[in-house]
Formats: C-alpha cells, sequence, structure tokens
C-alpha cells in the first residue's frame, strides 16, 4: 500500500536500463516518495534487473502504474513538471529543483495533483515530452560536467520534495545528556579558573595582567559551553589541583 | 589543475569499492568541486576501477591527496564537518546539507580551509573520526529507508555546495590578531591536555577512561578556537604544572 501521504508522483519516461529503475525507486523512497509511474519502458514490465536494484524499495515497482504513452500517464494530474536541459526554446517557466518543489508543495497543499517527469537515461525528454509540461526543472550543474543520471536527477528532486514539505527543523546541536550553561555556570567557571591562575602566578607580568583577565573571560563568553563542558572545566581544574597538592613528581 | 575557486575539500575515510570512489568524482564535479582527499582505501592506489567509472572526472583521481590516516588529512583544515547519521552520543552540532553548505561558504569567504568527511560504504564513520569534526552533516532521509550510498551522499553535499555558493556572503567573525586554529594545533592542544590530565590520574576510574578521553576530544573540536585561543589554553596547563613543580602550597 503506497503511504497515504499527498505527494507528486515520478514519471520515468521511456526508461532503459531496469538497473536505473530500480536505483530510481530507492532514491525516491530515500526521501519518503512513493508514487511511481512509468512509461513505456524499453525492456517490458515487470523487469527482474529493476526488482534486484531496488532491494528495499521493491514496493514502489510492484505499485508502480505502467502507461503505454506520456498522455494517459499524466492525464489526472493538474499540474507537471518536465526534469530536463533542453526546452530552451519553449516559453516555459524554468525553476531550480527548489523552486519546483516548494511550487509543488503549495499546489499539492491546494488539492492538486502534482507530476514530475524524468527522461530516458540516454537522451532525456524529447521537446514533444516537455511541451506536455507546465514548468521545467533545471538542476544547477557545473556546465563543464553537465552528466547527471537518471537516480541522481531522481535523488535531487526527491531530496527538494522532502526539504519543501518538511516542517522547520528542530533546533541545531544535538544536547546529549546536557544543557546549554547558563550566565551564572559560566561566571563561576571563569572565576574558578581566574582564582587558581591567580595562585599558580599565571597574570605575569604585572602590566600584562589585567589584558591577560580579559582574554580568559572574553575566551569562556566566546565558547558554545554546555553544562557538561563546564563540569568537565571544573573537573580538569580541580584535578591539577589535586596534582599539586599529592606534590609527586615535583621538581 | 584543480580550478582555483575557493571550496571545501571533500574526504573520502577508509573508501571500500573503487566504483564509489570514481561515482564520488563524478558527484563532485556535477557541482564543480575538484578537492579530493582520500584516506586509507581499501585497495590501495591508485584504483583502475575508480578512473573507468570516473569517466570525464578522472582529474579529480589524479589530483586526489592520499593520506594514512584521518589526522594527516585533515592537518591543514580549520573547520570539518562529517557526514554521518550517528553521533547522536556526543555533543556536537547537527546541521543539514544545506545549513552545512552555507555555514562552509562564509568560512571559506572568511580564509577558513573546510572539509567535509565521508565514511566508508558499508559501515560509515566509527566515532573515533567523528570527534575529529567540529559538526556533524545529517541527511534528512527516510526514517525507514536511509539507505543513502556513499556517492549520493557526495553528490548531495556538492548540490548544496553549489547553492550555498552560488552568492557568497560576506565573512562574519572579526577577528582581532588572530587566525583560526588549524587541526593541527587543535591536534597538539589536545595531546597536550590528554597527556597532562593522564599524568594527573584525571581518567579515573579505568573503565570510564575511554569515554572521558573521548568527551574530552570532542570538546576540543567542537569550540570555535583560534590561534591565540590555543596559546592561552597551552599557557594555562603548563602553569598548573609549573605550581604543582614548584610544589608550594602542597597540602
Amino acid at each position: 500500500m503506497p503511504t497515504d501521504t499527498p505527494q507528486p508522483s515520478f514519471v520515468l519516461v521511456r526508461p532503459q536500463m531496469g538497473e536505473n529503475i530500480g536505483a530510481a525507486a530507492r532514491a525516491m523512497w530515500n526521501f519518503g516518495l512513493d508514487r511511481m509511474r512509468i512509461v513505456d519502458p524499453r525492456d517490458g514490465w515487470p523487469n527482474p534487473a529493476a526488482t534486484a536494484m531496488a532491494s528495499g524499495a521493491g514496493r514502489l515497482l510492484d505499485e508502480a502504474q505502467l502507461a503505454p504513452d506520456l498522455p494517459s500517464a499524466l492525464s489526472d494530474c493538474h499540474y507537471v513538471y518536465a526534469t530536463t536541459a533542453r526546452g530552451r526554446e519553449l516559453t516555459k517557466p524554468i525553476l531550480s529543483p527548489e523552486e519546483a518543489m516548494q511550487d509543488a508543495a503549495r499546489r499539492i497543499a491546494d488539492g492538486q495533483k502534482v507530476a514530475v517527469m524524468f527522461g530516458p537515461e540516454r537522451s532525456g525528454l524529447e521537446n514533444e515530452d516537455v511541451v506536455r509540461a507546465s514548468a521545467i526543472i533545471t538542476v544547477p550543474v557545473n556546465p563543464d560536467f553537465p552528466s547527471l543520471n537518471l537516480a541522481q536527477c531522481v535523488l535531487l528532486t526527491a531530496y527538494e520534495w522532502r526539504r519543501a514539505s518538511a516542517a522547520v527543523p528542530e533546533g541545531r546541536v544535538h544536547m546529549h545528556n546536557t544543557e546549554w550553561a547558563s550566565q551564572t555556570e559560566i561566571e563561576a567557571l571563569a572565576v574558578h579558573y581566574e582564582d587558581r591562575m591567580q595562585e599558580a602566578g599565571f597574570f605575569y607580568p604585572d602590566h600584562k595582567a589585567t589584558s591577560m583577565r580579559q582574554t580568559l573571560r572574553n575566551f569562556w563568553s566566546r565558547m558554545p559551553l554546555t553544562q557538561a563542558d563546564t563540569r568537565l572545566l571544573h573537573g580538569i581544574l580541580r584535578q591539577m589541583v589535586r596534582w599539586k597538592d599529592r606534590g609527586d613528581g615535583g621538581a
């Protein structure tokens, strides 16, 4: 059963190698997409090479909609994108994958059915395919080496779909059993170091002492310290003092 | 000759299949990146299977920097990202590919040398690799099917680099008479603290010693340290040892 998440269908137009169809299925499912349509595959359908390659995403192939030609594959869609570096002679919006998937997310939220077409491996979509699209998606590749394969193009588009459709992400630093240090905790740490380093004779010579203290203070405030970090740093200093107090290894 | 465009280096850590190294080179060059580093490849170097796969991007392999281990591969870098779904037990920033490459673009504009690590195909980066990173990149894949391969992970990161570098923003951190610490400098600092704290008996009890060392290592790599900071921290530690050696104030 497909997931019930509203999403675009990805339409493989006249794909050639079964391996590439399988890899495309994997790339879709990597980003949670599971609606594949396949138009007139060169080697017939089902395709054992596709199934072998798709391992883990084979369900997408089992549930794929097979169509004899592009018009029937797209018949229920409201808005269609064509992935191509061509179509420059057609008057049509040209979007980046990001723009296209943001646009698709809005359309799908409005209740539209949306599809994205991907061309055959060797030649890509023909102009007669591209004219059926409402807009073009062009990946901003290196003009000196624009050789994305089918599964890579599917991967980047699926990735942008996930980005466009995901909620705003959580906070960014993963905190493992700790919290950010408060100003009080940072202050206690700064004072602890300042006091011990004073005893140790660190702030020397006298005319540099003020700027050395300031540098140390600035250091603590600039570091992104967690509570665990402050415990670690207190612990290091306490251990050094214990080492001194034990007096072993003294010169 | 590599392009002279400022850019991150992509570091393949202990890659296994030559085909995957070649595919990674293609994925980089698709988005205009051409600085590859390779750490301890399983099948030696050069690798004919890599060359065959890289067709059109073979130059990246010819010019790749080979390193026997990760520290030497990263020695000149100021900021390092690790691509991994792991590291959840480490306190470290976790960024999306987009956030990471935007951050990288700013750092590179500030004159920093930046690297992105990619782990071996089968197992990914180990925690002992990840602790050397300043931040983690996690691709927001489908949790039910998180099976990105090496070249796909490289492709998505390179794609985000191209998007982020299209409009490089100005630098943000005002550096007062200092430069960012390199990995060599951070490594020296980490070793200095680890050695002295070992002597001081800090890593105790024994069954906690490994995790305490890892915590300390992770701490250094997560802090935004300048060269001035590393001098300060070396100085603090040296002064504590001198204090101990003088033996005054002993209990």
